[in-house]
């Protein structure tokens, strides 16, 4: 059986330990096991400040972005293999491991491209030099400098390739060295990933640390220039945004955690229309994709009154026709939950929004046709206001159809009682609907993505991370920020005023372009 | 005597129970009392989000920027008032009295300034859009949108009057209503001021309210789409984010906290030039203006060994040279402390201090001529590693000598053992070596402020933080950013990006000047 392994402090270490079991959640046959104590972790933390840090910002914004693209490059090259390690381990079906793959090798690509045209200065201008005195000879400019301190990337088992990379890619275009500690269920899957990167050579030694198991005594060891971005659940979350060391050292904290997607159907679209079908669609492959375990899918379905029955028969219809079972087999569509943990979580949840609504298909005994794998499963609210659609978010590929008046405030209301989400979905080809609607849910969202006629079949689905758009959102979802192009990097920045003569500091921290005396 | 009241929901009104006692500083005679248990703070902030927010988000950026103009006007109205008052309950000069008043007042006026071009769309719209598809009919942009919560500022005591202002002028003018709680030894000056915000009648009901006292249960009310302000001491800071109700909410947290500015003076700076006379101005400044009770005053000099005789022996001679007295004196220089628990402290320090270094003016004993004054107190260091200079502020007139080799790696080094802060100034004509320090400081500063012949006499003192510029700082300064133009908005705003048809996303949510269909 495999042994995951860490590479910290410039070396590949096995710790000590009762192990935890990796499987395939298919077939629940051991495929690897991981054991963590006794690895040194301050010892980690200290490599990638004194020797990762230095070298990594002794190179310039152009140089880590040709060093991105060539880990993208790397990563590509064994793209097969990590698929079939992504089947293994994380119940993908082919479809899922390439989105999670090419989402990693995709993000990588596109921050080399926003990174290289960034200049060789040690740090970014952050907008317009202004007069800070009776004349121009007294001015400021804002400039951002990586912090000399190390990234830890706390990540989620759902996407071991992409959510590594995404976080990856903005902290070490920043300039900021990197731990990243895998979801444990399918840390095969980045294990393997980190083997290929520290073997590509690309990154100065200590830019990239691995840590296989569990994060031990690691935010213990962190301090002010330090940042720790996490992806996965509230209550995880609240611990470390909580925890002593951080709070008392004012640790940059950055959350991605729960959230309760919503996508609306508009009232003015009509159930014969090219829009209505790729609504259905797009819910269709949030269900489906990744067996719903995609923090971006959506679980709960606004549709007019009058439309639910037309809404819940088609996508029945619809999600009954798709396979469940192995993840290997060519005609499965839904694969398997990762873990027996997320099996029970998921029926449990599907139990407690049966409570308030009607199971239309699936259910929380539809058990699938291999290991943790279970139907997607539709429930019907008999009352879309009962908390349960907007506080729990069940991890599978479980949606709840609510039904609304069809008004906009009303889609507002009901939408934002989710808390805080990364992304909602807005189908309609009424612009002052939609731009209502899109107003009123903006606070609470990360991302409002507005489907309609004009525009389908040429955009990316909604539940789809670009880079060029932030991914984060306010309370339930955690409050953080990543990704938005070079927006994504601010996180691992510090932002500061440089005030004096206008010669000097429009010079030498102004934008480039600026034509100055020294 | 004076019972401070509160205004909250609509009213205002007075709390039971024991009252804490505010005195006069300089003479301890007692000058107001100010009870706040049993206050409704749950039902302000309900009236903040029902009654203030929506009438203030109603309201263009433009008119909310004329309020603020208004606001400006009316404290301004007051101001000889104001100065008696301060002068009477903060120890405060004359001179201090303004500069806490008229920093109030500019920063209104200033943020009215950033604000009246903002248009009248109810977001601003964030950078430029972007292309999302293979074609640009599906695209991207960004917006600002207001929280619709409550912003409750914790102020502290020093500034009871530019503290409130220019935490109120950011969240009023982003579209959020506020609660001002005050630091309660200067709360009657607040109190004044919050008299004269409401009496004004600029601003909607329940967009501005005022709580006189303790916080209470305030912060157990809050939820994902507040935002807490905080400015104070460490250990406050600490409870604050720590605070179990704002971790669960993922509530936004601002923290400005201690910081041990640091002042350098470059090796190139010659003792008869008039940029030497400047260093020493600012210093004196720092060191005497509100009795050293800024935070953003110097208390680390870094002083190139050869130099320090010079600089120790005109320091002193020109600290010794202020009278410390009776703030109401026209020729008191030095006010006095803000409370008997400011002069414990401040004596504390200056002995732990006074174990790593020589007295060289004032002293832990050198009791002002009135009530909580203290000689301006110069300390010579003799290790300048020993950790008590880089880790204690000390908030009172007091600063410490640090000899260092001149170079400029010696230099970053030691003013980065501060642990982040909010402020550090350099002197210098060199411009390589003052690039070379204020890149190697600015990871750890909000902001570093570059004084040089060229901009000497042109340019405002260190300690004067600029509503164009950042103000905050990490680590030990608190992780916070407030101020800088309009980068002080979006702590009171969501960023949210929207996608769909150009047509749509560009013309109702892109910049402004945009040319595109509908």
């Amino acid at each position: 059986m495999i042994k995951l392994e860490s590479y910290l402090s410039g070396t590949w270490q096995t710790g000590q330990g009762d192990p935890q079991v990796l499987v395939d959640p298919a077939t629940e046959m051991p495929l690897a096991e991981c054991a963590s104590d006794g690895i040194d972790r301050g010892a980690a933390v200290a490599y990638a400040r004194e020797v990762g840090g230095p070298a990594l910002r002794a190179m310039t914004f152009a140089e880590r972005a040709a060093a991105l693209k060539a880990l993208s490059g790397a990563i590509h090259e064994h793209r097969e293999a990590l698929i079939e390690l992504s089947i293994q381990n994380a119940g993908s079906t082919r479809g899922d491991a390439k989105f999670d793959l090419d989402g990693a090798t995709g993000t990588l690509a596109a921050y080399a491209s926003f990174g290289k045209r960034l200049g060789d200065r040690p740090f970014l201008t952050d907008g317009e030099g202004q007069q800070l005195g009776r004349t121009p000879r007294f001015w400021g400019e804002h400039v951002l400098v990586p912090r000399p301190g190390v990234a830890v990337h706390i990540n989620a088992f759902n996407f071991p390739g992409w959510g590594m990379a995404e976080k990856m890619a903005c902290s070490l275009l920043a300039g900021m060295p990197v731990i990243e500690k895998p979801g444990t269920p399918t840390a095969l899957i980045a294990y393997r990933i980190a083997q290929i990167v520290v073997e590509s050579g690309v990154l100065p030694e200590g830019a990239f640390q691995f840590l296989a198991g569990s994060a031990g005594d690691l935010l213990d060891h962190l301090g002010p220039m330090d940042v720790v971005a996490f992806t996965g659940g509230s209550k995880t979350a609240a611990l470390i945004r909580g925890h002593e060391n951080l709070v008392r050292h004012n640790v940059r904290v950055n959350i991605e955690a729960d959230s309760l997607n919503s996508s609306v159907l508009g009232p003015d679209v009509d159930t014969d229309s090219e829009l209505y079908g790729e609504f259905l669609a797009n819910v269709m492959l949030d269900m489906t994709q990744k067996a719903g375990q995609k923090c971006t899918a959506v679980r709960r379905i606004l549709v007019p009154k009058d439309m639910v029955e037309s809404v819940v028969a088609d996508l029945t219809a619809d999600l009954e026709r798709q396979k469940q079972g192995s993840p290997g087999d060519k005609d499965t569509r839904v694969g398997t939950l990762t873990s027996s943990g997320q099996l029970r979580d998921v029926r449990a949840g599907i139990e407690s929004l049966a409570e308030n609504g009607h199971v239309r298909c699936g259910g929380a005994d539809s058990v699938g046709d291999a290991g943790y794998g279970i139907r997607p499963t539709l429930i019907e609210a008999i009352d879309a206001d009962a908390d349960t659609f907007h506080e729990l978010e069940v991890f599978g590929p479980v949606a709840s159809v609510l039904p609304y008046t069809g008004e906009a405030s009303e889609a507002v209301r009901l939408v934002n009682r989710g808390g805080g989400g990364l992304v909602a979905a807005v189908y309609s080809d009424d612009a002052d609907w939609t731009t209502e609607v899109t107003l009123g849910i903006a606070p609470w969202h990360g991302r409002v993505w507005i489907g309609s006629s004009r525009v389908k079949g040429q955009s990316t689905p909604p539940g789809l991370v670009l880079p060029q758009s932030v991914h984060g959102g306010p309370g339930r979802a955690g409050g953080g920020e990543e990704l938005g192009a070079l927006r994504g990097l601010s996180l691992y920045m510090q932002r500061t005023a440089v005030q004096g003569f206008q010669g000097l500091v429009q010079k030498r921290f102004g934008a480039p372009t600026a034509d100055s005396e020294d």
